[in-house]
């Protein structure tokens, strides 16, 4: 089994060296509790709602940052890993909305959003590759951020690449939804589990910023699709023992295979793979 | 706005003279409640835990039966569409899980079932014709039935292909839940019409067939993702105004649309259109 948790913080825009402390204590905290996986939202060393480029210039940070070292330093006692969101600024001078997925050894991979949701169009360039699935010592991790999400390709594209766990670091702003009803977020969440028979985690951030309430959604998501933690209001934590092994069945029924059961010629024919 | 209906009546197996009547009965008080599309379970007029080929040969129907006939009786005089499931034979004599779009002047189109659900497969033949669109006097219907639905691909698809409502002939088996939790072929179905922004219609059956319990999950789900009507526990209905006009707006943000986010090429790069 796997303690699998997602650290809800709140991270402060304009204030990036707070937050780069903020992560390293939130994957020490983690650790010390015994997770095996830590995801952390997106974005999390550098808030959301930008004022102006120099906000996000500031924020942004290369790969070979220390602030990477400092997260391989909190998990490498425990053999953990860690997968969090942040401002990447790459060497062209570029700058994503990106995720990078850490062990005790460094960097393993960096992913950067491929679809970019509404204002993030202003101050990031969207990534041109796909999200990856990372082979790490507790398992194989895909990785999507936020609206992401609600592209179905993109968990399908993750299950069938191998993925046991998809992380997801997410900012959600708060919409509006019925009463008793879990974040339509979630909602397209467990389906994706359900259907690709694939654990979820997704970590949201907590509080409120500059106006824009937050979700407070993190939740994580058994390969059933059914949620098995979730951190609900403020900041908080939800962790879960999730086993990765049940990722790697897709066995539904004595004649039926989730994967198996595909068929890719037919998608084909009717366009859904093109543009509309 | 179109009224639309899901009749989740009880079919019997080994009785398909019975079975008939009960759908044309289902559809007429459909209409007469003032739909304007009705949709019926799966295999509507044959029932589905079949003991022998021989239940299965007597049930099968041609799509120019007189079943069709009498469905287009009913519904002409209101302009109504129904979309229901039946066994089809062809005319080499195999046999398909079915279902048939039918309004005043006869059949429109019949789609046969692609995913094939664990004993179908003792007794169908699957479909090679990917889930159509069709376009009804009452907006653009695309179908799938029952297992169908668990590939996002397939709602995708018929969403891309320009479906308005996406109408799911469905015979569920009862599967284990968390209490409190909606059938998972109901999540699965919200997350496909809040990902797609279109609306869909699940109808189940109802009652205990040679030991299988059904689901009794007959649901519509508006095109932003939440329920609007289920028709609960034993023989029922479910019937919703549904805006048809909302499936036709994919805008999600100032700088978003739900389609035109879309990355295909990333998603063929990964292999998630291929085969595992």
């Amino acid at each position: 089994m796997t303690i699998v948790t997602c650290r809800q913080i709140a991270p402060r825009v304009g204030e990036p060296s707070h937050n780069v402390e903020l992560t390293v204590s939130a994957v020490r905290a983690g650790v010390d509790a015994g997770a095996t996986v830590i995801v952390l939202p997106e974005l999390a060393t550098a808030g959301y709602v930008f004022a102006n480029d120099a906000e996000v210039a500031d924020a942004a940070r290369s790969p070979d940052d220390a602030l990477f070292a400092a997260w391989a330093d909190a998990v490498r006692p425990a053999g953990a890993v860690v997968v969090g969101g942040f401002a990447e600024r790459s060497a062209d001078g570029a700058v994503f909305n990106s995720a990078a997925v850490v062990d005790g050894g460094g960097v393993l991979a960096v992913y950067r959003k491929t679809h970019l949701w509404d204002h993030e169009h202003e101050w990031f360039v969207a990534g041109d590759e796909p999200p990856p699935v990372v082979d790490t010592t507790v398992g194989n991790i895909g990785v999507a951020i936020c609206y992401d999400l609600e592209f179905p390709e993109v968990t399908r594209l993750l299950a069938l690449a191998g993925a046991e766990l998809i992380a997801v670091p997410t900012n959600w702003p708060l919409v509006d939804r019925p009463a008793g009803e879990r974040p339509p977020e979630v909602v397209i969440a467990m389906a994706a589990a359900r259907v690709n028979r694939v654990a979820i985690a997704c970590c949201d951030r907590a509080g409120i910023e500059r106006g824009q309430r937050w979700t407070e959604g993190s939740t994580i998501i058994a390969a059933d699709g059914w949620p098995v933690a979730a951190a609900g209001p403020g900041e908080g934590v939800a962790s879960a023992d999730v086993d990765l092994a049940r990722s790697r069945n897709k066995h539904l029924a004595e004649h039926n295979d989730a994967f198996g059961d595909r068929r890719p010629e037919l998608y084909r024919v009717a366009g859904a793979l093109h543009d509309p």
